[in-house]
């Protein structure tokens, strides 16, 4: 089995830990003493070798992903020339896969998120990887444990899939786009709805396929650069041809319309860390009711906080609710319910031309 | 004209920048570019020269004296063998005075306090100088801008003494211990009293025989320790007498007994700068509402916070009335009308044995 480790993104809602110069997924957000890339890829030990595993990110971010995933080769950091989104990205990663075995299945997982049960999470992928090689693109379904509506879900149908492998395995009845709080309670309520964590496996060529069938100018588009690959000519078409490829995901330009689709559903302690509120999901609460992460805590009359403060000592004194973030040059100090508004703040160091925080 | 300037103080309360190895006063607190004992130092610039300035310090703190007031002379920093209370440090001040002479007039400062209004505080100074020539301790009154209890006042008789000078200068009727809330708002309805800062002026004589006549025990060991002065038993003969020195102030040991005690009042802008949230009334106010100091402040939906965080940008999300008070290797969080609650940060760091953050 391959994997591919979708590493391109931003992170700036965890702004500013995360920033320009190393986004979230190249950051030890949590204590871990490993980033997230490094966690991701830790997953698959025992699963998929080092040599069979790819990464696709920003070029600036090729130096980051070979200092911190030992033993991968380095031509299996495949370099994006401008961040696209995630069906161009994949698209290719195939491209790159489809020169080894198109026959053979790869494991896609978005390098930003985390997952507490490893022995869970490979066993659901195992699952998977026989989904797959049954010929379904198989997505794994985090079963939810609030009516999130920041997520976007997947229905399955009644019936398991006669998939072998020891978990249950379903066809997908249908992608939903996050829902609102109603809906997404009634999701609860029925059952049978699980997260879209956007980690799927699949043959090579199925996917290729479905490219071929759903987004022909870009498998066209790809077919251009594989031809390339290996070539005198590989960077020069890399840069003619990327900047036309789409902005869309892999789950609206594919996975949605896609034929035979499976879903097997886990329980693994997954997270996408998508704000800093979500520590709170992830970090242990001490005797006094608050956050540590990395940091000492000695507090008055304060609960609930969250501090990430890089092994200083924080003093708390009748506050509640907040969190703290230190990334050296920058301090962040935010109500929890309003700490999404992070974003307005690199908006507007943005808009400032602050490049030395973002 | 001396000067002594007492910089012996702990200055706990504005943990976590005043430390065991660098309190209070020997830090620049508000960004203004020196330290508090610096500004104290520069505050007397064409009254009294530097040959004539002492400084009365711990022992560990010499370094330091010598370090931030250029042109001191060595042997002007006068060292406690340990922390007594302001009575002794002031006594052992005019062993060194007497020696000089004993017909001058010394002015006594605090070394940890802020005056905004250099001009002000120097006719002020020049005045009580007059008083003080003409044989009374005269203390420098500041006039109360609010009915604070955390200070001593002193209330002055009603007709002004004859004293040359351009300012008025009165006979002190009786100095007030910390008043309560409803007594200090009387001593504002009636006027005539004042804050008392501990700033004072005096001839060296007058100020030895109050000593002799009220504190007789001190004055002697005073003596021993004045014989000792200059030959080789003077480190003896200190760490012989100093550990029996009572810890008593000089208002409670000698002023409020005193005879012949003026006020010169001011209004200076005067301010001990006794916890962080007297930051508020020392620091401008930005456009939004926030008091930076030495920072760079981003807000959305904040008002009211002080955050001095050494040249950071501190983005600050929906909070109010934070004091954010950064240090390096410990970070205060604490609100602002509980903000006094850090000298329980700081005992408990002592009982911890915690020396590496106090």
């Amino acid at each position: 089995m391959y994997a591919v480790i979708l590493a391109g993104g931003a992170g700036t809602r965890l702004w500013p830990r995360s920033r320009k110069s190393s986004p979230k997924q190249f950051n030890d957000l949590t204590g871990s003493g490993r980033t997230m890339i490094q966690a991701t890829a830790d997953r698959l030990e025992g699963l998929v070798s080092r040599e069979d595993t790819y990464v696709i990110t920003g070029r600036r971010y090729a130096g980051l992903c070979a200092a911190q995933l030992d033993g991968l080769p380095q031509q299996n950091i495949l370099e994006e020339p401008e961040g696209r989104n995630t069906a161009p990205a994949i698209a290719l990663a195939c491209a790159h896969l489809r020169r080894r075995d198109p026959e053979e299945v790869a494991a896609i997982l978005p390098a930003d998120h985390l997952i507490q049960d490893r022995r869970g999470f490979q066993d659901a992928l195992r699952q998977a990887e026989q989904s797959a090689r049954a010929g379904f693109i198989t997505v794994l379904g985090i079963e939810p444990t609030q009516a999130h509506t920041g997520y976007g879900y997947i229905q399955r149908k009644e019936e398991p899939l006669d998939v072998p492998g020891k978990m249950a395995t379903f066809a997908v009845n249908r992608f939903l786009e996050k829902p609102d709080q109603a809906t997404a309670e009634q999701f609860l309520a029925d059952g049978g709805y699980f997260w879209n964590g956007g980690i799927f496996v699949s043959r090579v060529e199925r996917l290729l396929a479905e490219y071929e069938r759903q987004m022909p100018s870009l498998y066209e588009s790809m077919n251009r650069i594989a031809a390339a690959l290996g070539t005198s000519q590989e960077g020069r078409v890399l840069a003619d041809v990327w900047p036309a490829m789409p902005d869309v995901s892999i789950d609206y330009g594919l996975m949605e319309g896609a034929e035979k689709v499976a879903v097997v559903p886990m329980q693994v302690g997954w997270n996408d860390l998508g704000s800093w509120d979500a520590l709170e999901s992830v970090i242990s609460q001490d005797a006094e009711g608050n956050y540590p992460v990395e940091s000492e805590i000695l507090q008055m009359n304060s609960r609930g906080n969250i501090v990430a403060a890089s092994k200083r000592l924080v003093a708390l004194i009748d506050v509640e609710d907040l969190i703290v973030i230190d990334a050296g040059d920058a301090l962040l100090i935010g109500k929890k319910g309003s700490i999404q508004q992070v974003k307005q703040v690199v908006a507007e160091l943005q808009a400032g031309d602050r490049n030395e925080l973002l």
